[in-house]
């Protein structure tokens, strides 16, 4: 475990910065950089995560690019797991497979290496935030076209409205911070 | 520091792979992902690029977007230093300044929050790759125009060919693994 000042719960909602229209008109942009800024926060987040899936059966845990791969790596070295990266397309070399979602306006396409996880690998799939949960259910398609089982996903922030966790039923998921 | 299960040097080349010819005709793409996927290799490496600046005083690690985040959280916590990220273009709320870099082909645009670095702190920047140095010089000049200080660059692996060490000269520079 990383060094741990905080023994009391951390209010990590005071940390987080919100920033009304932002990128756009109605939304409110959550802002995790003063969490990462602060040492002590971020160990009590990676911790806390860990708690949550401490009893679960776990060989890999799989980052989503961008911001997943800042807490995705954090977990995994804290857990001594191997750690995996699902990428926006094009940015892979060898053998790979791709899943195409829609997003707000149109779609996007991620991507993972072939032999990124091995045929009944445990992967607990790792984000920032979730929203809308597109994002997190294309990279639970992506792991398990490769054969992998999803343990589930945990995320730092949850933003209730967009109702994620319905595009996730059937997996077990953690968040630290709902909004 | 990490659990290291290895004490004798591990040589990290043997777990990097190459993929001639990727992402053009040409190219040798140094893939680091079965790295990511080797818990021990991976403390291993981060704790080699503490040893090469523990003697530093750092106030920050800056990680460039995206596999800069991966080294640049596990250095900062393990270091137990705040985390800043310096991102791709449009992806950061609040006040930023931004910076626009040559690249192989047309230019890129970096950005970094306002608030990222106080006047005078020190910061040491974080990527897994040093190639050109174009990125990692636009990164210093980000910094630098807080008021940062940059008190140099550690890379998980080089390219020495594309003599990027030119590009930022006067700053300390360390790496892991050449080619």
């Amino acid at each position: 475990m990383y060094p741990l000042t905080l023994t009391a719960a951390m209010d990590l909602r005071q940390i987080i910065r919100s920033f009304p229209d932002w990128p756009k008109q109605g939304v409110i942009f959550r802002d995790i950089m003063p969490l990462l800024k602060n040492p002590q926060a971020l160990s009590y987040t990676v911790n806390e995560i860990i708690k949550q899936w401490k009893s679960e059966e776990i060989d890999l845990i799989a980052g989503i690019e961008s911001r997943g791969f800042i807490f995705g790596a954090l977990i995994a070295q804290n857990m001594q797991k191997g750690f995996i990266a699902i990428r926006k397309e094009g940015k892979l070399p060898g053998e790979t497979v791709k899943v195409n979602y829609t997003i707000e306006y149109g779609s996007a396409t991620m991507e993972i290496q072939k032999d990124a996880v091995e045929r009944g690998q445990r992967v607990l799939i790792v984000d920032d935030l979730l929203a809308t949960g597109g994002t997190a259910k294309a990279a639970a398609d992506l792991i398990e076209r490769l054969g992998g089982v999803v343990v589930g996903f945990a995320f730092v922030v949850e933003l209730l409205e967009l109702k994620g966790r319905e595009k996730l039923k059937g997996y077990k998921v953690t968040t630290l911070i709902t909004y």
